[in-house]
């Protein structure tokens, strides 16, 4: 490129148009409601395919439900997207910003014969984890056995992953996995999903790491018996032993944790769960997030101490299983920089380094080349919900600032 | 009959070879799995059409599901009877027991000429609420519209109770309901589902109440956020303010209740449910049960009083609803009496008045005609688990009374 000639921006006109004829996808009020493998998700799938041409990709929904995508032109490749399903009745904006910005970016860029190099779009399945656990991105770096895919089920719809796969007409394709050395990296832009960005009046977030999950099952037995007829003093009631450990939980974690931790208790099952039954099993899902591991070790082995006294008490007992291990996630540091140089010169400087609290793909590409993410402001710091939104104004300097961090890591 | 003749009496061994049938319908384990209009039920009242001619009664399955019969002798008709679904995977005797006991009372006593009139079976439907609230029962006294059964559903299975009904063959029959002044009274037998028969070594319970039911939909509103980005401090969590009344329920009820009160959380639900999203709702099912409205009254309004206050605290609101409002049935002293006769005869007099903390279809009875209830003993109080179970020579004892007491009800 000249260096007289003004490098190439994002057009926040098309980007937006792009937004909002996915938002109208599976509208849910002012939101979506496209769960993974509904006719909202694969209309939406069936859309991107449809805009790649206009980009100079190549591309197909692969066996898993991944939008893949190959440019013809010489030079370095840098991979680039987010997902375009959604946690039920959500926000409009997570997975799909992130997918059109990347694809905003290879129509800049790769249509570009001043660039050197191409970005390279991928949509991945199923990040909000309707089946599974980052199964899309996860199969591309080859972490999905054919088995896990046989395993998975659908956690809406009594179905099974392979069901879902067939009624998409997604069944028998193959798998496309990452091509060693073919990328220089990976760069996926989200809503922050928090509110950090907003409360400073900062724009783009600079993500350092990805905080790790770790996910428990803590489950209590007692004894299931009738509701009339079984006295309050003999009852092993599981469902009172729940609740007592949520409380406890929120007593005692505040002494021990870190100044990020996040804990969440997602989902209480009681079993039976009849009205007129004691309750003589129940389950909670409850999650710890912290880029520590150290204050996550210090966490569980709390957890183990609580779960051994209320067995101790003999009236219900309580286990607890680690379902889930999610290590931190570091981003690389070229790709921060050059992000944040692309914010000094395309918003203002607002930038923050930061880190993920949200789980993202960026964590599962991380593991096999350098990857790095971009947050722009979340209002409200309202996420996994229909009224999570971003003003327009700071998704075109987003969609402005992700475009011109590819150039630059295309162009180094 | 002559006064040298012995009372006709319950044949033990037929009783057993019965209630066995009935277990291997549908077994799990020791115990059945036989929810209302399942095929396992649909067979059991097959079953029971069988042997209404040796019983001399005819009969058949109505359009709710009820087995209901007539007699053809001359002279008084007692109505009897229990139901034959059972909770999910729980105990053989819940429900059989009273309908082979009644079934027992007709084929000793209806056959026999020297007893003056008959028994008349009924195995009432849905005792056991998969579909509604003593549907069954409640159709047959006429407190059940043809509305309430288009919107009944089935709590197991994502079918409406209509859609059952055809898959059963039952849709489109009559609904029988009960003729007035037909019948002297109802009578039903059942385990008493507690432990007060076997510590005080005794063989027959003579209920004299049924204790109300009164059941809350408890609702707790907060805000629903991501759960790995919103800080601690400003959550709004629905599902621990659900965990922290609990626990305040269960400190605060004891000081307020009566000597006989039961309460029972039998099911939590949050929402959305998701292991990474910060519940923004959660409702729990809860269920207070005593014989006397006015500890029903004290402990309501201090639910509200509690609600008040979780409110008040502005973080998470919290509303309490009153969803079904079960009074105390009062049993009929001369049916009492008439129990507590053969109990002397029969039992040795082993047999104590109680009040009944379940719900039975003699409550729904006890509206229209006088009503009586006889308890055997319950191994353990175990009940609503599949290890619900009474001794063999206990049941034989029961039957026995139950047979001898439908005699001196019919031969007042």
């Amino acid at each position: 490129m000249p260096a007289s000639a003004p490098a190439p921006r994002a057009n926040g006109a098309r980007v937006l148009a792009d937004l909002n004829a996915l938002r109208a996808i599976g509208a849910y009020k002012t939101g979506v409601h496209k769960p993974t493998f509904s006719a909202a998700h694969k209309a939406s799938l069936e859309w991107l395919v449809a805009q790649l041409p206009a980009a100079g990709l190549t591309g197909a929904i692969d066996g898993i439900g991944n939008v893949l995508t190959t440019s013809a032109k010489a030079g370095p490749k840098l991979l680039a997207g987010s997902h375009l399903e959604s946690q039920n009745h959500a926000g409009w904006l997570d997975g799909p910003l992130g997918v059109v910005y990347a694809l905003e970016a290879a129509r800049v860029l790769n249509l570009d014969t001043d660039v050197n190099g191409a970005v390279e779009l991928a949509a991945w399945c199923d990040e909000e984890a309707h089946f599974g656990h980052f199964l899309g991105s996860r199969s591309y770096v080859g972490a999905v056995s054919e088995a896990d895919i046989d395993a998975a089920r659908d956690r809406n719809n009594p179905r099974t992953m392979r069901e879902a796969l067939t009624e998409m007409g997604f069944a028998g394709r193959a798998r496309t996995h990452a091509e060693p050395g073919r990328h220089i990296g990976y760069l996926e832009a989200h809503i922050e999903q928090g509110e950090t960005l907003e409360s400073g009046a900062l724009k783009i977030g600079v993500v350092t790491s990805i905080v790790g999950i770790w996910q428990f099952r803590i489950t209590f037995t007692g004894e299931q018996n009738h509701a009339g007829t079984t006295r309050m003093a003999i009852r092993k009631d599981a469902g009172l032993a729940l609740a007592r450990f949520c409380v406890a939980i929120d007593e005692s974690f505040p002494g021990l944790c870190g100044p990020r931790t996040v804990w969440t208790t997602g989902r209480i099952t009681l079993d039976p769960g009849a009205p007129s039954i004691i309750p003589g099993g129940a389950e909670m899902l409850f999650q710890i997030r912290d880029a520590d591991p150290r204050v996550i070790d210090r966490l569980e082995a709390h957890l183990h101490e609580m779960a051994r006294s209320v067995t101790a008490q003999g009236r219900c007992s309580a286990a607890v299983e680690r379902i889930r291990n999610g290590l931190p996630a570091h981003m690389d540091a070229s790709f921060q920089d050059a992000i944040e140089a692309a914010s000094a010169d395309l918003a203002g400087g607002k930038s923050l380094r930061m880190p993920s609290g949200a789980g993202h793909d960026a964590q599962i590409l991380a593991t096999i080349m350098p990857a790095g993410m971009l947050f722009v402001p979340s209002i409200g710091g309202i996420s996994h919900h229909w009224t999570e939104n971003t003003d327009d104004a700071d998704i075109v300097t987003g969609a402005e600032v992700f475009v011109e961090a590819c150039r630059r890591l295309l162009m180094r």
